[in-house]
């Protein structure tokens, strides 16, 4: 291993966790003498188990049939058999057992077949929701009401009340941005409906009524598929490469330098910079009537590669968008659900006033996004669609809620998290010409390797010895545990991350 | 009551059904012998029972709670009590009990409550499925190929061997168009591979990465509310009004004149001035550098008032569509899943050759699309998103498939179709002041009301009585029952119809 061995102990400051910025934490690389953790998951399995190497004969012989079927199948890693899955652990269909760091792209909030939602499947008192969708926009189920409230209003974000489900993360984007639409238009109206003129117009598409208004997204930013959530995405040229998009402003993210306490001078021009890029696109795309009707942005840019900004940088955003009475839209369909340390990523900003619309899916389950009361749409079937929704992710969501509520998992992914970042940090100071630019908030982690081919051979290893990890941007490992994570999974991961780094010769 | 009460015989000219256009089906009106017929739902009600008017006291109740949830309530009609709910009727929190012909915006496929479903989700077998959502485009659960095989690729369109499931209809939308673009864009680079030049421009939204080209649709269609799906509708000024949209062609939609044997000649000339205007926005869009990639078109446009066209429109749309090499987009989300007496409408045309993609949602339970392998996309990750669908929604899907089959529902649909527009003929006869136009495929059928204000007082009543019936248009009622919706059951309908327009002195 030619990576320096050396025992660390040394200050770590954390970052961008609110309060906690800066804050000296003292720890002990590679400390294995844990305090006793009570285990969140209750009969998990020990360690990973491997049979074969990954995809093993069933999963190729069943990637056959499904391609034939679906002819898009070059990114399935393998196939899952969920009945054996369990917890962290995620079972394939060739009887290999890995920890799941990557969690279905950081979807599985509490662990493979959790014995809540287990019970919530079985419960006969559930059975209807599952059995029959209703159109939640006409004849929601009798207990909805009180369904959104448990799963959702429960854990708003700070300052915001109103939420609206939808089917997944880029309908919720998607409908994010009409809302900001709206409200903007509204806005020029004086408050006024829409008139004549905008109700003909568009119908065809056309101004007034279809306005020439814009969303400002960042570069590297990734919020969805569909045409709208398309044009704010810019992460990676094979999401968009050959589909229409809207000519919409595009600014700068932040490129931080690590660690932040030593580039803090840097960093801050760096932010300026970019705000600066932000207030002349504005102004430069209003002037020309193509208003900027709402800026969307991800607490951390997970597709572009795990790219943090400070709170800093997203407290000026929200001045901005004051400011230019922009409509600022945050997407937490990858950092929300806790998985920051705090239930809602950007609640570590400490804004003067919340964010205008928050949106969600992935580990939620279900999609939607919460609103500020000013961005209420009146007028039936403006924001609608037939399911709007599925009532029957919200009893799970129910689930969810109570399970991480019960059992502190924002405090353990805030624990697990900072022995997580701690031990990344541990390995770029043992492999320097391997790693960089540890980060991370909760266990929201990443660590970038010294380029894009080496990234995969780690990755398809760590797989073959039965940790399952993401990758992002060109050249960053991602880790998306779930909330039931602990700092023993995590030493199983990184006893892994050794013996592939001296399978390497690294 | 004012409408002529008079026995009907005539010779019924059923239209564009395929081959039964045209062809004589000699029937007599309000027949009300039937020939015994095998009930399709287990158990069912007999018939309406209303306790309250709708909404009742306990609906308005929770409809206070969930506007202060969502603020975004005004389409809500009542709360369903969905444990009590079965076939074709829909009980309401105030325990009403409504004979059901809206059906959750037509996506309920074999009635509420179907022991097959519920049998599904009760069976053990299932139960990690429903439990773990994974992401089907990296680690499907491993039945998943065998149950599309059963679910979707045993119902699969003839010609179109290929599909992909999405979460819902306009995602499937927005996935179809991009098929399209990638299609068109291959093409116009002689089959080569995206250049360095396309991958670097497309992260700006810029052209040749991200091209202008556009996807053509028709007046009065609608396709879904995401930002691409939405610029190809133009139902209603109100889905519409305040969005951006792209700027792509528009084509009118035939506007038929009833009884179709009666204008013929004027039908086709109509379909010809709308052909005519579909190659010269194609031809000026292309000559324009903004290519028309595909042309997107329900068989019937359902939410825009239930507009037909007949099968010469559609045959001649599909060879423009080969002379122009634009992507023939079928949207069957609505008409789908043998609403129309075939389970694909677009059967009824008899093409020379298939559309090339047919989208579908609603009572599939899943959204997604079927292609034809020249439109396979090449490469990982360009048609993509964290859960690509839900295997719980296939689940049940092919337990309906398998229902449909063993059913005949798809006769079912065919007959009780032909029984209910034959009434809704001799309901145009009685009161020719009040309704017109009755049309339909299978049970997929509309009549229109004499103005926008009696068609609100007429559903209003209607549901008073029991029974729940949709509107689309301006002035249109629309059927959309299940596919076990039977000849008793628009009995019961009918006589409703009759008790309101007595009521209504008509």
């Amino acid at each position: 291993m030619a990576c320096k061995r050396v025992k660390i102990s040394v200050d770590l400051f954390r970052f961008h966790r609110g309060k906690q910025i800066a804050t000296p934490v003292r720890c002990v690389s590679h400390a294995r003498k844990l305090s006793p953790q009570t285990r969140l998951f209750p009969d998990e399995y020990d360690k990973p188990s491997m049979k074969t190497t990954v995809p093993g004969p069933r999963s190729k012989e069943l990637l056959g049939k499904f391609e034939n079927i679906t002819k898009n199948v070059e990114h399935v890693l393998f196939f899952g058999n969920y009945k054996k899955s369990k917890g962290n652990y995620l079972v394939d269909a060739d009887g290999n057992r890995m920890l799941d760091v990557f969690t279905q792209v950081a979807s599985v909030p509490i662990g493979y077949n959790h014995p809540a939602l287990v019970e919530a499947i079985q419960d006969p008192g559930n059975l209807s929701v599952f059995v029959n969708r209703p159109a939640l926009g006409v004849h929601p189920n009798e207990d909805f009401p009180e369904r959104l409230q448990n799963a959702l209003i429960s854990v708003a974000p700070p300052g915001l009340e109103r939420v609206q489900t939808m089917a997944c993360g880029a309908c919720s984007v998607e409908n994010a941005m009409k809302h900001a639409f709206i409200w903007k238009r509204k806005q020029d109206r004086n408050g006024l409906q829409p008139t004549a003129e905008d109700l003909d117009s568009c119908l065809r598409n056309e101004s007034p009524g279809s306005p020439p208004y814009t969303i400002l997204s960042f570069v590297g930013a990734f919020h969805g598929r569909s045409c709208g959530a398309l044009s704010c995405s810019h992460s990676k040229a094979v999401h968009k490469v050959d589909i229409a998009a809207f000519d919409w402003p595009i600014a700068p993210f932040p490129q931080l330098k690590y660690p932040l306490e030593r580039y803090e001078q840097e960093n801050r021009a760096n932010e300026l910079r970019c705000l600066d890029e932000v207030v002349k696109l504005i102004t430069d795309y209003n002037s020309r009537g193509r208003k900027v009707a709402g800026l969307i942005i991800e607490p951390i840019q997970a597709e572009g590669g795990d790219n943090h900004a400070t709170k800093f940088f997203f407290q000026k955003l929200r001045e901005i968008c004051d400011q230019f009475k922009v409509a600022f839209i945050v997407d937490e369909v990858q950092t929300g659900c806790a998985a920051s340390g705090k239930f809602w990523a950007h609640e570590l900003w400490e804004l003067p006033s919340p964010p205008d619309i928050v949106c969600f899916s992935k580990k939620m389950l279900t999609g939607g996004y919460y609103f500020k009361d000013e961005f209420i749409v009146q007028g039936a079937h403006r924001i609608f669609n037939t399911w709007m929704g599925d009532p029957s992710k919200i009893i799970l969501l129910e689930k969810v809620v109570e399970v991480i509520q019960n059992n502190d998992l924002v405090q353990n992914v805030k624990e697990t998290g900072d022995y997580l970042l701690h031990k990344l940090e541990g390995l770029q100071d043992k492999c320097p010409s391997m790693f960089s630019n540890a980060r991370g908030a909760g266990t929201f982690c990443a660590i970038d390797v010294r380029d894009g081919a080496t990234l995969l051979e780690i990755v398809e290893k760590m797989r073959n010895k039965g940790v399952n990890v993401g990758c992002c941007g060109v050249r960053t490992i991602r880790f998306r545990p779930t909330l039931v994570f602990q700092k023993h999974h995590a030493d199983i991961m990184f006893e892994t991350f050794d013996e592939v780094l001296e399978e390497m010769k690294m």
